[in-house]
């Protein structure tokens, strides 16, 4: 039976690619910063194509530099299983967020390799383009544009901090892969499924090794713009400034209070914010700074990003204030009969399971949009995520690969 | 008698001068953009030799890079009168902050060489190091090393973003200068006085031309570091975080209560702040802001800086706060005697002139510490200063070489 392909996953191989990988970008506090399309993200994705040759996987990319690594199914022509995340971070993030999606799907393929099986669709593992969006804002990019959710062109004009676009960046890192074929974008998929680290504290404290992802919550993102007036620190009045950082820090403390609920559900984040000129003797006179909201009701999302725009205006003091919104992704559930199969696939290995929410957004949001879609996740330690500390159990990471493993098989077996 | 040689200041020629020296580091809207030790400065001070050869001073530097031009007295072993400021730039600055007293000292000492008399001690001008501090902070560095306020080997370790040290920096003044006689640093001298533009709207508003300097308001300047924890935009709940944003806009709000005065005379700023990772999907980590405080009070600026520790610390939430004071200069005031003879020198030019504080600080600080020192404010339209839009006119610009002219020669004639 279609199960057997687990038996052959190696936990040891699959922490040891693991922790081959968190080198690349690797941090003196055991964390990885290895920013989207860097030059370490690079280097890492080589690593990961010389893994796929060693399986016989062939490996192409798209013009989004999506990279994928396939493993050829009876029926080539069928559209084909994808697994995957991506293996870009935060700029201080871990060496799970992203890359145990990727490492568990090449774990999966090797597994079903060596077991003798042949598929009968292709199963391919992808590395998404620029996930975390913290180098080109905002994030998904790859699986958007796969997707056709975002226009490519649109994605290409963005600009990193130092003026360096997404064209440019993706020209640099597909010229070093020139040697690899180049498939145009978005292709048709059966089935996608991503496995990662839950990033919340639910599985480890519920005593639970397998995650069955019910859905993904709502996400608003604005960019605020405060715009005052630079003047001197010794010499202007406070009655005559008109200070960016005291409107802004006056924003920040209303719109706090706005978004404020007793059930602790909302999720509000202000994550980034900069100050111009920067100067400890200058009157600021501009201040940007990012809002990331999200929850699991459509109407909580709907009715409290509304209010953010009025919030700033009537917080903003003596400056000007401009809202502008990035991104309105409402909340999602996964089909039924892909969370069953998850659900079977771990209850058949032995494995504590329970259905959660993820609070987090994924590449996974894009791909419901277009094919049955599916998340597995494991425990991490305490929560924590998008830091240094993050980590996770050798013994979690194979059980996760094997549930992978299992429904990828299954999934691509569906005539 | 003494006061006729303000009969002999050019106002044309003094003009003249203050725009030539402008087009040094000349910005595209009308500003000057000329940091300490910069090869915009090293041509401007060429200029100023010139300048002097051409009325027949005498060039000299220290080894601090501090250029000083001498008209000799006829006691030339006495302490001589010093007069000047400073002709480096903030990086967007104007015409006139810092060169207006370096170029109305020149036209001093131009004005009492034609007027054929000569003093009894020397007469120098001095165009000190780095007084701005934007780029090698903080400011105020040949005149602190002058006067034995600092040691030399502190400020020379000091570094620009560039990694530069201005050692190195003055290393490449001095060795362009290097026909110029060389003497150590910090002879003694008899009286300071310094011209420069009031960086405030009270001349303006009051209809006067002539400021006579009474003191400068005491300032203290602090580093506060706000540590939190990052984590999960998506995930991790408002009860789990320990958000460094968030406390320190709470911290922020506390102080700015805590500094409030309904007389408005207390300066408070924030003028940098810095965010850590500074990610729109990252719960921030860390915040580290400065505060810069002053006021004319010395009891006041030692209450309320004493204050801002505690306040810090109340406000702080679950994150952990650390104060650092960088900086604590106390108010001071300007001998009388000085202050008499400048409103005297007024009076008798028919110049309309008031008692003014300078909320600036000024290199006339440090000199206070050492010899009897005074200052000359001049208007500046509408108070603007530190930006490239500052402007004065050469009405004013002549009256306040006139009485800086008067005033050095009358000290210079003391036994």
């Amino acid at each position: 039976m279609s199960s057997s392909v687990s038996n052959y996953v190696d936990g040891g191989r699959l922490w040891r690619r693991l922790m081959n990988l968190a080198q690349f970008g690797a941090t003196a506090r055991g964390g990885v910063s290895r920013l989207a399309l860097s030059g370490e993200e690079i280097k890492a994705r080589a690593e990961l194509v010389r893994w796929g040759h060693e399986i016989g996987l062939e490996a192409f990319v798209d013009e989004a530099a999506n990279l994928f690594l396939c493993l050829k199914g009876e029926q080539p022509d069928l559209p084909p299983i994808l697994m995957g995340s991506h293996i870009d971070t935060q700029p201080t993030g871990g060496k799970f967020d992203g890359a145990y999606g990727v490492v568990a799907g090449i774990e999966s393929l090797h597994a079903i390799a060596l077991s003798g099986k042949r598929p009968r669709r292709s199963i391919l593992v992808v590395a998404w383009m620029n996930e975390e969006g913290s180098r080109f804002a905002p994030g998904m990019m790859g699986s958007a544009v796969f997707t056709k959710m975002r226009k490519l062109e649109d994605v290409l004009r963005v600009e990193d901090n130092e003026g360096c676009s997404v064209r440019t960046a993706i020209d640099t890192v597909l010229a070093v892969e020139k040697h690899l074929p180049r498939r145009s974008i978005g292709f048709p998929i059966a089935g996608y499924l991503e496995a990662h680290i839950e990033q919340g504290p639910k599985l480890e404290a519920h005593g639970k090794t397998i995650g069955v992802v019910t859905g993904i919550q709502g996400k608003r993102t604005f960019r605020v713009e405060v715009q005052g007036e630079e003047s001197h620190a010794g010499t202007s009045p406070r009655s005559e400034r008109h200070d960016a950082l005291v409107s802004a820090v006056a924003i920040v403390d209303s719109l706090q209070r706005a978004m404020w609920d007793k059930e602790d559900a909302v999720r509000f984040t202000i994550g980034a914010f900069t100050v111009g000129p920067n100067a400890p003797s200058v009157v600021p006179g501009r201040v940007i700074f990012s809002i990331d909201l999200r929850h699991h009701s459509a109407e909580l999302v709907r009715k409290l990003g509304d209010q953010i725009p009025g919030v700033c205006q009537e917080a903003r003091g003596k400056c000007q204030v401009n809202v502008q919104e990035l991104l309105n992704d409402p909340p999602l559930q996964f089909p039924e009969p892909v969370r069953a199969r998850i659900a079977t696939a771990a209850e058949r290995l032995g494995l504590p399971h329970e259905a959660i929410a993820s609070p987090a957004g994924h590449d996974a949001r894009y791909l419901h949009y277009v094919c049955p879609t599916g998340m597995i996740f494991i425990p991490c330690k305490e929560g924590i995520s998008h830091n240094e500390a993050e980590s996770i159990t050798p013994v979690d990471a194979e059980a996760g690969a094997r549930v992978l493993a299992d429904v990828a098989f299954e999934l691509s077996e569906q005539p």
